[in-house]
């Protein structure tokens, strides 16, 4: 009964790597008609979009039979997955701004999206609207779980508070990896050894690629308020934009300026160890309390306030407890009572946000067929 | 674009009542056409089946117009949805092992099934087998998140993750609300005052209505046994039956023969206090290495091993440190590495437990669409 799936795929980064594999050990996957990266574009010939292309890229780029093209504008990605012989879907696992805000594009014309990329859902609340209006009118699905928390439960187990009618009324935790093991190797609860300075230990997180190539992209906290954003939209809050709340910037006044270039970021970690003694103040502030500093993410459903940044945590708290570069999130909720309703893991890494893109694209292709 | 689609309910208890307000309170709901309680059945009239029974279950039975009659069949039950002039679901809020061995009547006959009940997936490994094939064969759906950890993800963490391809190694937690509490209270983490004789709390979590009627069947560890054997099954292990593996039993053995009556039931709170002296040698051992004694369930799936009992955790893991009633499922998987995903929260109670019910009837809706 089952009528195929086409699917189209950009971003063949860490996480669009780590899926194509998963799609590759999928039974009855979809067929893959549409694969772009920045420098290329490969298509299955329209109309009949056969042969479909091996979820295996680099075997892609030199499968016989199918359209080699330069970039395709994304309205012309959405005409011809719109003009495929069944139900389409788009995988975006770009952080693109300009490719999420063509979402509605692809919906109006009935092809579903799924993707990581916060940017669409995190932006402008009008482009928000758009989007779920979009996807309503082209009778086309719309999931994102892995753009907060990763493969973690996040998204669909606020939806699914939201829609059986449980009232969410706070939602409070550690929504970065970087930032979660900047903190629990800075401030550990428990260390024989004395942690290093905080600008080592930014180097060291830096080296180990755990931090985006310029580390004032963790720093200034927009991650983690975009994160915030969609959580606080699906719990009925119309945040106008992610940076319409406060934000923590963790970011040296001194050091903002500095330019967004190779050699900005150079003297940004040169200067970055004058200001240890700021962090170390902040530390042994919350340790003389007995408590450790984390940074988090909060938002107050009834006050609807939400604001990013750091706070201090009693050492036996499930959140100054996180180990790694875990995310926590925990949802106070009227039927949870005082004790909320807990996910905690990795929330973050191509492997693990990867399989949240699959396991939507699953949940998609269930609900199209 | 939508069909409607039909929906029959089948019990009236503390789930049953507190899905059916959830129910009454979803925009575009299903169609009730059918409601069971051990007493009477209602059912819209066939052929059209309208007009639709009202969700709340008090009035429907004073609803004029719909035919009553005494305790359908299982097999009139089934007829009766599959006739429907649309797709049908069956809600089964009871624990009726009868009504769950009748699933695959049900879903061969394209009637799709949600439910709380553990019977039709922890009994014998035939009786699993037998409901998917039946799903597959009458193009219906099942969904059982209820059946471990009430509204908490588990049962769809778990699939997700088996069906995006990761490696599941091993699973573990508390499985029950009431286990929980009894040990959150006996051997608490951090206690101002002296804990309580395990009889005294095992009483106080009786008149809380925290344990079932008869206590010995929360203490007997097989309702935790059959939470297992489901996530065992849905891992990839043929278990073939909630006894096929070490349980732990916290009914003393001088006690296991007191019948099952009000009468038996008296006798076995009166008797417990004799045994105290060993449940506190058993917590007082554990202390004695800087521990606290907690009754839990575990899958180690390379090893196909399953065990339910009691163990020793240190003071400041995250199994020691819940509280009241919350259950903590951790998910060990080759993507996850040594961090697991961890899902924390009530896992018991009629609105959280409703809540998967009512989660689980909107997927379905939003696939039978």
């Amino acid at each position: 009964m089952a009528s195929p799936i086409y699917l189209g795929v950009v971003g063949v980064g860490g996480v669009g790597s780590a899926f194509l594999q998963q799609l590759a050990r999928l039974p009855n996957a979809p067929q893959l008609v549409l694969l772009a990266r920045s420098s290329q574009t490969l298509r299955a010939p329209a109309p009949a979009y056969t042969p479909a292309l091996p979820a295996d890229w680099k075997a892609a780029t030199e499968s016989a039979g199918v359209t080699q093209s330069g970039a395709l504008s994304v309205a012309e990605m959405a005409s011809y997955l719109a003009a495929a012989p069944g139900r389409a879907v788009l995988v975006d696992n770009t952080s693109d701004p300009a490719l999420a805000s063509a979402y509605p594009t692809f919906l109006r014309q009935g092809v579903s999206v799924v993707t990581p990329n916060k940017k669409g859902f995190s932006s402008d609340l009008a482009l928000w609207k758009e989007i779920f209006a979009a996807a309503a009118q082209g009778d086309a699905l719309v999931y994102h779980e892995s753009t907060v928390g990763a493969g973690l439960p996040v998204i669909s187990t606020l939806r699914d508070l939201v829609a059986t009618g449980d009232q969410v009324t706070r939602i409070e935790g550690v929504f970065s990896g970087t930032l979660s093991f900047l903190f629990n190797t800075f401030a550990p609860v428990s260390s024989t050894s004395p942690a290093a300075p905080w600008s080592q230990v930014v180097s060291q997180a830096k080296d180990l690629g755990y931090t985006e190539p310029d580390p004032r992209d963790d720093l200034n906290g927009m991650d983690v308020a975009r994160k915030l954003t969609i959580l606080a939209r699906i719990a009925g809050l119309d945040v106008a934009a992610p940076d319409a709340f406060p934000i923590e910037s963790l970011i040296p006044a001194e050091l903002a300026d500095l330019p967004s270039t190779a050699d900005g970021i150079t003297q940004f970690m040169a200067r970055l160890p004058e200001f240890d003694s700021q962090m170390a103040a902040i530390k042994d502030e919350a340790a003389q309390q007995g408590k450790v500093v984390r940074y988090v993410g909060s938002i107050d459903v009834a006050t609807q306030q939400v604001r990013v940044g750091l706070q201090q945590f009693p050492q036996d708290s499930a959140i100054a407890g996180l180990k790694g570069s875990d995310n926590i999130i925990s949802f106070y909720t009227q039927r949870y009572g005082s004790n909320p309703l807990i996910v905690q893991g990795a929330g973050a890494g191509g492997d693990v946000t990867a399989m949240g893109v699959t396991a939507d694209l699953l949940k998609v292709v269930q609900r199209l067929r």
